[in-house]
């Protein structure tokens, strides 16, 4: 019952991921020129769809790796091996994603890193690099002791959660700066409310969508691996201590 | 122990949620010609302030109470009354807000509610107010059964984290779209950078970390009102199931 629901749950947060990122590639290849590596433009398109690919949807996959039902028994190093892969290539796709609009910036000489949604975007990412290498050194790697694996717990937990959290505001202020960017000298600008701001503005809210729904699996949800001597093996995380 | 080091954490919380605060009324008093209710700038530069006065600071103290060794023991309605009573003030300093921006808007002849900043905004203070209503009805008014408190704690908890989180996503897009609006037709725009910049970018920053302690406490520490029958009294919440 418990796994039917969740596959049901994940079939639906896999969908509502791909729409994000349809809705992204038919953003910029109708309205900003679509895709390229020579022309300004296609360069720095990749970066939305790159980010939301990798750091919202791959990141939200790899992030539920434990919520699996079938990751419930036997060993657990498949599925770490599987959390680990996943999150590098998410990580791999933010880093092209970087990549594309440092290559932008330089080929139009705009500064680097100057707005907020870069200060937060390039934060998340170094904190995500963080995450993954003190995860890969204490889970993966065979020497950490027992009671470095359960301290390091609750932190990587917390802060899988927070990156997400920070990656969300991230695209949100991305999409409000790049729109405000855009449709500046156009006739039809972003205060008017164009079909293009009112579909890029819907792609923002559902990433918020995909992030919450995310976050009450990983957080809130009873789809948990029992772990050995736990009270009960079904009690949601947030029902327990409050 | 865990008291003395509670009231060290959170006297560094309020220290850091005052600076927020502090930082945000010189940006508009020394950058945006400060704070009025006749001319529309300033009118506007109370939205930015009560928001982080509001939905930032004054809520994260809210949500806190319940981390207090002293509402631990004894009776949970005085400290349900506070929590209660905090959030409505935060609750209330947010409506101020958004009072102010569509004020300055109507004055200003432009439109409301066009950019992703303000979808998400409006969208954050109304989930606020869907979770201020359903746990005053639930938690506070006599009438609610056990079984639909326990059943509603979980998603109340949640929520209570994921506007807290939006309202960072919000503060965030804000200050990027802000400084995009103001910088535009500046000598000294936003890409080279200016003090201004820099300054309130910084604020952003301080805002994410204030949000981000402020779920920790909430989320992962140990600092939890033990509930009767609780398997240990202070293990920390992620670390139980994880």
């Amino acid at each position: 019952m418990a796994a039917g629901r969740f596959l049901f749950f994940s079939l639906a947060l896999g969908a509502l991921g791909s729409l994000c990122v349809l809705l992204t590639v038919y953003w910029v290849q109708h309205w900003r020129g679509g895709f390229g590596w020579v022309d300004s433009d296609g360069i720095f398109n990749w970066h939305p769809v790159l980010m939301v690919a990798g750091m919202v949807v791959l990141y939200g996959a790899a992030s539920l790796v434990y919520r699996l039902p079938q990751s419930w028994v036997g060993s657990k190093v498949p599925w770490k091996l599987l959390h680990s892969a996943l999150h590098l290539a998410a990580f791999v796709l933010a880093v092209l994603a970087l990549f594309a609009v440092f290559r932008f910036h330089s080929q139009k000489k705009i500064a680097n890193l100057y707005s907020l949604h870069s200060w937060l975007g390039i934060t998340t990412v170094f904190l995500y690099a963080c995450q993954w290498l003190s995860g890969f050194a204490v889970f993966l790697l065979p020497w950490a002791p027992l009671e470095m694996r359960s301290l390091h717990k609750p932190i990587h937990v917390f802060f899988g959660a927070s990156i997400l959290s920070l990656t969300v505001a991230s695209v949100l202020s991305g999409i409000n700066e790049k729109l405000f960017i855009s449709l500046r000298n156009q006739t039809a600008s972003y205060p008017s409310l164009p079909v293009e701001a009112r579909f890029a503005n819907t792609i923002g809210m559902l990433v918020v969508v995909f992030g919450l729904l995310v976050l009450y699996v990983l957080l809130a949800s009873s789809w948990k691996r029992p772990e050995p001597g736990a009270l009960t093996d079904r009690q949601p995380l947030l029902l327990e201590r409050e």
